[in-house]
């Protein structure tokens, strides 16, 4: 039987984290390893400067005292029993979408799972203004990609990054292939004081636009689909390496 | 007169950061805006779960107690002047090569500048068992580096890895464009244990073996060459997009 690593960025107590914990146990045998508190915005961060504690919780389900990369290195490397087929992230709560995703706990994991040679794929919820979250429409789609993914594989060093608009699963309008999109706002920055008057930053907030541009995540989601961004490892960018390459000649080549 | 922001994950205090700052003040105008305290393999992570406190150390050089991609974030927002044309990030005590690159607060710095729409380089100098750093070889070519892109700029979206053998300036066989290498051993982990007798893990340690292929930054620091590898925002993998968007036909496409 497939066995199947589930992580996040929310949190081991994170309701995202369960609702798909039971839909891949319904795919395969399926094996929690997630941080113990909130990571969100941890991106690829991995832990090196201090030692894990893995704590099991009950039955297949771990909590470290780490980030979701530590996660996917210890639940590969030590906890879980033999190499899983899959690993899967989320249902994180708010989009992951452009290049925010180079943020991003959640598809971090999967990049960790790539990296390590597992296919991998990250699965979002988008945020709605003081609404809940319809987890049930992104984790019964988790299914359907997980299946996917097992049976027919995935590109090498490709991880998958989805993203499921926040509403019922009959109010889906289908799903989409997508690439990257772009962002167009910087990080917004309040400024607040501390007890003292001194003033601090606090980064967050603000509301993102996306630069117009046909077949991106973004528009995907806001026009009611399911996107499934796929994402190399490779972040050469082969275009500008081969004009570099000629423009920049008195740079390269041997010096002595 | 040209504005340059410079950055780290090593801290405010590391030599590689004063070294990289002071050659750039032969270039241009330039500030420091760094983290307090190490903070490598922070990756991309952003703080958003508490405000930061922002510390002009002398004149142009600033701590915070955040991450290099916090400091990118605030320095552009909020400390600078005017906006920067320029980040360089580093120098970066020991190499960031291959996928390593995706766990780097240095390269993440230069990511979150090209983000902000500022023509950004990372900078570092591979680590070499007991001995130094030959720190003055990488902050001389990092003049070099700068000064170029001062004046022809970058291709948009893109930024530039920059990798410097730890050799005598004199001792650099030449510079090479490469891409990403690909890393082939899994994450080292350690087995230590508390005062009271509980089982941890420490990751890190082991040494990386890479994959052969030509044209790679691995490769050329290997024989000698400081490689420059030009990176995307764009992580889409465009050829898995294409074949994915045909092979899984019954997955794509409107559902009501």
């Amino acid at each position: 039987m497939a066995l199947i690593l589930v992580t996040n960025d929310d949190g081991v107590l994170s309701e995202g984290l369960l609702e798909l914990f039971n839909a891949m146990k319904e795919v395969a045998e399926a094996v929690i390893v997630a941080p113990d508190r909130e990571r969100s915005a941890t991106s690829h961060s991995l832990t090196m400067h201090r030692p894990l504690r893995v704590t099991e919780i009950r039955e297949n389900v771990y909590a470290i005292n780490g980030t979701p990369t530590d996660c996917v290195t210890l639940g590969i490397g030590k906890i879980l029993k033999r190499p899983p087929d899959l690993v899967a992230s989320g249902i994180n709560k708010g989009g992951n979408l452009g290049d925010d995703i180079t943020y991003s706990g959640t598809v971090s994991a999967a990049f960790e799972g790539t990296i390590l040679g597992v296919p991998s794929f990250a699965i979002s919820m988008l945020w709605e203004e003081g609404g809940g979250f319809h987890f049930n429409t992104a984790s019964e789609f988790a299914k359907e990609i997980a299946k996917k993914i097992l049976d027919k594989g995935l590109p090498r060093d490709t991880l998958l990054n989805v993203n499921v608009p926040n509403v019922k699963a009959e109010d889906i309008a289908g799903v989409k292939f997508t690439k990257q999109g772009k962002r167009l706002y910087s990080n917004s920055i309040q400024e607040t004081f501390d007890p003292w008057g001194k003033k601090h930053f606090w980064i967050g907030g603000g509301s993102p636009s996306w630069e117009e541009d046909e077949k991106t995540d973004f528009l995907a989601v806001e026009s009611g689909f399911i996107s499934i961004t796929p994402l190399h490892l490779d972040l050469t960018n082969y275009d500008a390496l081969n004009n570099i390459t000629n423009q920049w000649k008195d740079l390269n080549g041997p010096r002595r």
